[in-house]
């Protein structure tokens, strides 16, 4: 074999399979006990190959000594196997199985543990957003649109919304966890095979809630490019809440202040003080817009007789910093200090509350709705030109605003106007569902844990299952091998 | 306005809304209707109101006089409300919603009806697929891996396996379908309104089956980066269908023959029977890696104060193009001619049989695994340097190939070995579940039935909830409606 | 043929050529005229064919009277030409040609000019940051790394930067122009002819500098491709551009004012101002980034052999957006305030001076490096614990601070330590290659002036080039056209 | 420091920093030397820091004792400097210099030397292919288009279509290798110094032909954007060539044979011989498709503040994978065989050389072009249905078909009929610019091997460009060491 075939395929593969190596070995458990129960190998051949395997498991990747060149880690351990027990009970393993199930069930073991992984360090941030919404439930905020400032908000309610996108998020997971739990093991190919298998027995004790029927579809796995979709989708969401924090944690905005510890300084800038934490999460998702396109790219090829290259090489890696970007997200949002009086300050000097008195010059005092976003607009721009605050604006600035528009004799009180004004005034009666009212938030928060509960309890099931079905696997083979040694 | 932002924003979105008059005027039914119901306005407002929109639906797309550079479609709306109904009245439309959760409403019902037909003509293709299957469930053919022949297989169950895996695909839209199915009505830009109005109300109205809870998620569309997904992956699967049928309609192959109205000729290669179809299927695929990434893009800026850029417009492009790629994929298939004397023909040259001798060496005459795929690799080699056929291979044959491994008196017979090289057998003889035998196929071609049942439930039962909540709008507006005539 | 075959491929086809005329027909004139000098065909032959075809070009597109269904516009042409002057003249216009090199020469000549456009545009904004820059050339402003203040800088020499970046995206378009501008005019499908052809004349007459040499390179069009990563290279250093100015324009920021023709108001937020000409640029980068994702898929089927999908459909839609936001750039840049007081201000309260203050501690006052940023670092945290602003800082606290790092002894006057942290004396005082100082910034806008000269240069010569190619045609066509009608 | 902002940052940074260590060094020797030079640091003090230098050299990466924590490779070369030589000293090579700087010009050593590489290997595969196509050159084959056959061809012309396409590429690579190679180091952060530093002598020790000129450019690296398509272009035109030899490989076609060394065997399919090493190329045109993707969507962040995120981390791996698949292809190439008897067979039962036949008709015996195509496919028509092979094609027939068109009295004989099907006959005769024919092969050979003998002048005189560049900076550094020994 070309040397360079060796290095660019055979030995990254190999890497692989030895790194997943107890993947690979709970597949060959499960295999050959299916093979005993069907008659197919006898019990004592099976119990001397997984007399193998569990030393094999137990001594661990790291000595596990494959040998270069020889394939794929089949082969290597059918060769291990042949040492201990002999070529013709070794070979036995690969009865009614091919490379192709093999290969492609051990994938899916491997990927479906990612993904529990990933819903884990997941339902630990939408813990994290619910716990940190809840301390700033009382912060008055600004919220933005075109990057300008557009209405009076809340800081716990903005973090609820994150929480809730990420819900999504965790639902999808789930749903496509539903696509990977999927047996392929049996396939033998793509045609099966004349010999008396029991695919639902090694489902089973691999813990897979489904089979995967169709004998072609064995080594499918277009799962991945869900699966990076759904990654990218995490990525994505956690980009634009470090986008917004980025942003909010300038010296010019000042709203959030990122802890020491995600920040860096600069080699010769003594006063900075560099948001890494939130860099480190944004070149994550800017990653992350390379693994569908890859994916997409890796299914399509000359049709389905090109196998070898349906496969998502960065998928394990891909899983690895979403979960690790989802426990530094939950780190920074612990540690970042949301800074109160710099949001009052910016409330302050804002016009974000003109809506609420446009609302009321309608509703209290019967002026039509375009003229009163007008009188409005006109008492803005007034005071923008005399360079009159907020704050400082008198029901006489509003009467004179009014009359430039044609609108006299408003009734509206002193009192009336710097009501309609006021941003807590704005939050305090915020009633309509989902707003940023404090009953609204209230709410939102209640029904943020609920969720959150049943997230947890969804990961828990599933963990359970999984264990539940590695126990049957260790019991069954224990007795297999202790038949060995009778 | 600059007469570029007028050319590259302004008016393409206007357009868009235009052409969407429908989803436009029912959202604002709904909301007039909610908005009287709630006593915000007016019966004899909301009545006049829905008069005059009455009149706009009627009228149509064709015949709505938007006045270019007056802006979004909500303000032409106004305009043509106030020539009828005076400013006052038609101003009050705009009470507790804004051009945000507005238009994010549309969007979403817009998104909606085209999820559904995506799903309706999936369904279409389904259907199509099975019966396919059905004809063919008898037509032996070769399974390819690495593009190289690998095992006998049944054209039914390739046809099947496809089938299958689109299955999975209409699972995912209708996850996303969920994920779409919200209103955002009410949200009233980010933060919500102290006015007393009902969201459930107008959800209830326009068909949503829940209400986007969190105002500041009002205008989110992250679920179009998972529809741009499911339509990609959708484009995925159909691609790998069509680019194996392109490579078995090659004369070389010659296995499938595409009809002549999915052909094109050359005009200068009189011989040349080109098939368009098939390409302009994968054409769309191509495109298809594209709609991800935009999509990505389009959610990655400067976190969520720029929510400007937040709507993919690619999207109702991608959703039209996918479903008529399901139409012309089905047609294809229907007119499809497989060539079942080719396949018999390849069928009878090829190797692809040889681990199923290696199995009958195995378990019937105690060839350990390893050695019995040897003695038939050295078998095939032998017989390609001597250039001797499959169907030519005789027992003293695989004797000699036997010896010059090492094996000796292997009593097997003439009529075994015929049997085990015989592809026929073969297939008929597969019977592990999944596999290419017939009683296998069988079940999986009913299994593939049930599904698409469930499926054209599942779109109907979509159908049926819009049109009933689409009954109870024109109920209720008709009451309002005539509640101003008198 | 199919109606989906018809409605997908055939007729979007027919109308991007029947769009594209003016090329289709000068090709035409160029193989006629080819073929008339080779012998070929009879210059009377040629007259006929140039005559009708010159009524072609004067009717324009618009009244072009396709047939649906009859085929390309080869075909379509042909017809036409029938209709005049009889089948067998007709047909010969077809020898020594096919529709491949006929297709992938009008799509050249259609992308030659594209790019050509593309390369205005942006000379075009070069010039205007070079102006605009001018004008800003003594603008002190703070530059940012991690969003956070870093350096005193200069609003011109910021500009200028930009100019520069956009230098080398001129270069690389001007590069790919030279990969575009070969003929394939000739390659007669992919293996040439045996008939005595003039490929150079062809080339030679429709402006091509170059000839595609290698027939089977006749539809090649990897160079679309390059073109698509170009664009979005121009793209993507507008986003970031835009981007910049996106974030200068928000109210914390308040360094630059949007004009008002480009920016939006509210439906309901009377006093806000939505930079929409940024978000348009930006949009178009979204969308820039599926370019290249949507070109390599493009390229990558089941190999040379699947040349129907080998041309890139978005491209022409890609360049004209891209030019557009070129001239929209340029109008924005233009008519942009730069808030000099608000610099001025914002530099006022900063500490980006604190390395100017560390070296001279360094160089006039003998503190080794790490240490004199250390005595620096601790007066800029004395300074904020005690709300010290950077303008009151006397040497004591300087002496202060440094015996707090063990720095004893230090000579420095008040008014060295004053002229050390004073923004205007550190950007008076750069000196360095490229650094914001006075003199370079004079010298990189001398430096613009001349590559923006140069630009010009390159596109009028380019210009130049076709229109005498196309006078020459003009001229030879004229004369057969004349040989007819004698 | 936070440990995830460490692990995730910090420690990737550091381990890449040491890997390319020789580049960070020698970035650090050229500043040495400039400083001395300008007198910014004594002679004494450059031979301190250089001689420490040289030790970490020699010693190499795997020596280099880094410290966890402590920060970048500046701080930690900087802190063994210390142990040395003192603080004062070690702190002295950071004068006039930033981090930002320094790593951008570390980046654009690294860039330069693997775009050299890409480089290296392209022009030892562009020579293969020459070679390949010399040994081919009187091979003959046929052309595909829609995978449909085409036309007579011949290997070794479709070769050179390949090798020409690659020298655009190679071409591409050294437009861009000129846009990185300009040195950013004395850009100082963003907006350069006051002190008198040299930039232009760095760059000549560094070996770099420009200098990036603007300050604010100093870390710009837009370059990687366009190295990333140039990469991806090469992968696109590898996955082509490799994509068709696939194909090419399979039973059907049969056309070439992929040696061993490059093929695996399945293990339970003794008959399968599946060409790995085609498979390896197209997984790397698969990720190259999300290299592009992933380049744009990291210069797409919050605009030219947000540097962190500004650098392609995948660019070495990308660099280093299409090194090694150049490799690889030229290695496949050199052993692959290609069936010249299975290319005749195929020739023999085709009926490719249509086009030629009608030429015949309408050039030598007056049948206009319509009607002679339309003779010729109603021909063809006839034997496919009367199972008549081409070879056996009789001037009756050819006289039937063109009665049943209405054309009758065609003067062919046998003869010319015989000549005019013949493909070796079509082949031989083809003369156009660029075509099939012997002499045009014999052309374009020529020309590669001129554009070869080019590509390797470029490849060396930029090799000895930077050898001259380092022996320069040896002696310089040689001097200043021993300096400091006195």
């Amino acid at each position: 074999m070309s040397a360079l075939v060796q290095k660019h395929k055979e030995q990254p593969q190999l890497d692989w399979e030895v790194k997943n190596l107890a993947s690979v070995l709970r597949v060959d458990e499960a295999h050959a006990v299916m093979l005993a129960e069907q008659g197919l190998i006898t019990e004592s051949q099976a119990g001397a190959i997984l007399g193998v395997i569990d030393q094999l498991k137990a001594a661990g990747p790291s000595k596990f000594a494959s040998k270069p060149g020889y394939g794929s880690i089949v082969l290597q351990i059918e060769r291990v196997l042949a040492t201990h027990i002999g070529e013709d009970t070794a070979g036995r393993l690969s009865i009614a199985r091919s490379r192709l199930d093999q290969g492609a069930t051990v994938r899916r073991v491997a990927d479906r543990d990612s993904a529990l992984e990933v819903a884990h360090r997941l339902t630990e941030l939408l813990a994290t957003l619910a716990d940190v919404a809840e301390r700033h439930k009382d912060v008055p905020t600004i919220s933005y649109t075109h990057l300008q400032q557009a209405q009076p908000a809340n800081f716990g309610h903005y973090l609820l919304a994150f929480e809730d996108r990420l819900e999504d998020a965790f639902d999808q997971l789930t749903q496509v966890y539903d696509r990977i739990d999927r047996c392929p093991l049996g396939a033998v190919g793509l045609s099966g095979t004349n010999l008396p298998t029991n695919r639902h027995r090694t489902a089973s004790l691999l813990g897979f809630s489904q089979i995967l029927d169709n004998s072609r579809r064995g080594r499918d796995a277009y799962y991945q490019i869900e699966m990076a979709c759904t990654l990218a989708m995490i990525m994505t969401i956690l980009n634009d809440l470090c986008t917004d924090l980025h942003v909010f944690s300038s010296t010019e905005f000042g709203v959030v202040e990122i802890d020491d510890c995600h920040c860096g300084t600069s080699s010769i800038f003594p006063q900075k003080k560099n948001p890494f934490a939130l860099e480190i999460v944004k070149k994550v998702a800017q990653d992350a817009a390379g693994w569908v396109a890859t994916a997409l790219a890796t299914f399509r090829n000359e049709g389905t007789g090109d196998t070898a290259n349906r496969s998502l090489g960065i998928l394990g890696d891909a899983c690895n910093k979403t979960s690790a970007m989802l426990q530094l997200t939950s780190e920074i949002l612990n540690l970042m200090v949301v800074n109160r009086s710099r949001c009052e300050a910016l409330l302050k000097n804002t016009w974000v509350t003109t809506n609420f008195l446009a609302n009321t010059l309608l509703l209290n005092h019967g002026v039509s709705y375009r003229t009163a976003h007008g009188v409005v607009a006109r008492l803005v721009k007034n005071s923008l030109e005399n360079r009159i605050s907020r704050a400082d604006v008198t029901i006489e600035m509003l009467q004179a605003a009014a009359e430039q528009m044609g609108v006299t004799g408003l009734g509206m009180s002193e009192q009336e106007l710097r009501a309609a004004l006021d941003p807590a005034e704005y939050i305090q009666q915020s009633s309509s569902f989902g707003s940023v009212g404090p009953e609204q938030v209230k709410r939102l928060l209640t029904s943020s844990r609920q969720k959150v509960v049943a997230n947890c309890l969804w990961v828990e099931s599933k963990e359970r299952h999984l264990e539940s079905a590695d126990a049957e696997l260790r019991e069954v083979t224990e007795k297999l091998r202790v038949h060995k040694r009778v």
